[in-house]
């Protein structure tokens, strides 16, 4: 008998004929003994059509209002998800962010959780409920309802199954599990078995939209497993931990993010202190900054670029020209039309060559890389956004990530 | 300068064409220089779009889970109205149920308010905000949510209103006020200016779907003056109140319901306490029971009729089933092709000879009266269903209330 945290997405609850599939098999874990934790996203499609809304009232919305907007789509499948569970026989209670007592910080639309009290939870898991829990929200210490932002119901998933100490965390979606590029780009994509907690990161962090990112830094924190699968298929996924032996290869995955936009500030004076001042301003907005690359100083001056959500750019942008005026910098020049590829593998760690490998495959498709960066298990490139797919599939074939022909250690 | 309450209902915004409309009309209200609270129902439809998911997954969803389910509405709604209201620089905030104090007991679905904590209310209002309140909605002492029932948010305006000692409660609706008769059953129904809370009352208990009746009769233990007016075209309304001088007509207007079903268990032993058995259990589930009339006893045994809103006629039907095998009693018919016309009126108090009317004018139009009930100021008459429209537009005629000849006492 375990405990288990189990995460639904958006197209696993999409309609009807889906809540009552995944209540039978919620139902059947149920049922071989298991206590079970359910966390839920809202219906597909719903967290949009609520930010169109809102976007068609005002073009700033205040983000007290909006987490009240978007908390609602996780209330209604959650409910609905609890009242098919008794339906057909399975005990089952539906809980908000609230009340399972996910407290957050301040920060509306992107709020972190603090802490989770876990009592009432407990409680009913003791008296032999289902927890089925409204995912991506909670509270402040105010009793304002906040978000965790996007995929935010991972985060609430695996910090569940932390705060209770769970055996294992569920993630399922419409995919078999994480593979070593999108199906949807390349073919001869693989499931990947086993994965380490820091590729998923890397992979995440690069626009695989397989898990928040988040999420996973908190799976690795407290150590739990989480596996990624299929709500359609219920198929063996992919397991992610940081034990066991990981798959013998250099390069695990090859991954790309469209959501990209790169914002260059001219002529920035060279002198120490320029960039704390340039990029605590976009942090105080809550703003990610991804890559940040600063050219050779010519002349007592330099050039400075780097990557924002594309949402985010032209907050950005209007920030970056402010900062760059105050300081004495240049123009400040945004482009929307580009993307990330990366490669991500722990095996890269001990292995020269892969970097120029990497630019090597590039150059032979004739793609022309536009920023660098790089961390110990992957390498990222900016490319231009219409070149994503050719540069995803040339990464795969070049690094024998096809089917049948592994490029082993 | 005033307080003043105003509940939008469900069309009044039913598209971002609509939230524009009535933020600017709230905010017209506001530069006026009154305080004011806003109440929003959900948006029209959605109510019924959640009740009919929940019912495609459950036969009896859990009362508890549709409330979490069904308060969503009103929270999409008001988060909506509060970011319009911004954006057009009315400063606003959107409260929920719970963050507006509002605490009810703790029957799901039906739940009535107890207490209002208005301490948060009157802090925004003096810090000069207009606060959106999601109606429909409050929270038990247990901290679970509770809805108050169809027209719910009715209910949370005036009990908002009589909490605040609020100068008026001003209910927009899609009609001009409350007329003698539905303007789409009556081609010459009128307008009425003002109206009593009595009235108002009968009128609603008998199914004309202007006011929610709690909401009435809260409104008329807290002397609060409620105005029924249109969101479409602003103009002065109905006046719902208990002083000054009510138009001297004998009957105000005529009112009918389809939502009925008759139920009759038959052959009832004619024994003191069998009625109390009867409606005690109804009433345990919490079905409201409208007319009862019980013929006069044969051999020791009687018929009793009675009628509750189609919705509850299978629950009740099984309910009687029992109870008339328990205490001997015999077949129980249900008929669901009723409705139940009506007239009302203070006027009728002083009048001999209404009802006889009543029931002359139907015998002309060939409509046969199964069941009448009367109070002091309303008599009502269950007809068959199919034959209600003609019913109300003779009533209407034979009591001149047809524009231009009013039948003045």
């Amino acid at each position: 008998m375990a405990l288990i945290v189990q995460k639904y997405g958006g197209t696993s609850v999409a309609n009807i004929e889906r809540v009552r599939n995944v209540s039978n098999h919620i139902k059947e874990g149920r049922e071989k003994g298991n206590d079970i934790v359910v966390v839920i996203s809202a219906i597909a499609g719903e967290t949009d059509r609520l930010i169109n809304l809102a976007r068609s009232l005002s073009s700033h919305p205040t983000e007290r209002e909006m987490d009240l907007l978007l908390s609602s789509g996780e209330r209604i499948s959650s409910a609905l998800v609890a009242i098919r569970l008794n339906e057909i026989g399975c005990k089952a209670i539906a809980l908000t962010g609230r009340q399972s007592g996910i407290l957050t910080d301040n920060i509306h639309l992107k709020a972190r959780i603090m802490h989770i009290d876990k009592d009432r939870v407990m409680r009913y898991l003791k008296d032999g409920y289902v927890v089925v829990v409204a995912g991506f929200q909670g509270i402040n210490e105010k009793g304002e309802v906040t978000t965790l932002g996007r995929g935010g119901s991972d985060t609430s998933a695996v910090a569940l199954a932390a705060s209770l100490n769970a055996d294992k965390c569920e993630i399922y979606t419409d995919v078999d599990g994480i593979f070593t590029a999108d199906p949807k780009i390349v073919k001869y994509a693989r499931k990947i078995d086993r994965i380490s907690y820091d590729e998923v990161m890397e992979m995440s962090s690069l626009g695989a939209k397989v898990m928040q990112i988040r999420s996973v830094e908190l799976g690795k924190k407290y150590g739990v497993p989480i596996e990624v699968l299929s709500s359609f298929t219920y198929r063996p996924g992919t397991l992610i931990d940081d034990g066991g032996k990981m798959e013998e290869v250099v390069v695990s995955g090859v991954v790309s993010d469209k959501n990209q936009a790169r914002l260059t500030i001219t002529r920035v004076p060279d002198r120490p202190g320029i960039a704390a001042q340039i990029f605590e301003r976009i942090a105080s907005k809550n703003i990610v900054v991804d890559m940040i690359v600063q050219n050779v100083s010519e002349e007592g001056f330099t050039d400075i670029s780097f990557t924002v959500p594309k949402d985010d750019a032209d907050d950005a942008s209007k920030i970056a020209d402010e900062v760059s005026r105050e300081i004495g910098g240049g123009e400040v020049t945004l482009n929307k039309n580009v993307s990330k590829v990366s490669i991500v593998g722990v095996g890269m760690r001990s292995h020269w060559g892969v970097a120029a490998r990497m630019f090597r495959i590039l150059a032979e498709e004739g793609i022309n890389i536009k920023m660098i960066s790089t961390s110990e298990i992957k390498i990222s490139c900016i490319i231009d956004e219409k070149l994503t797919e050719s540069a995803v599939r040339a990464l795969h074939r070049g690094f024998n990530l096809d089917k049948e022909e592994l490029w082993v250690r």
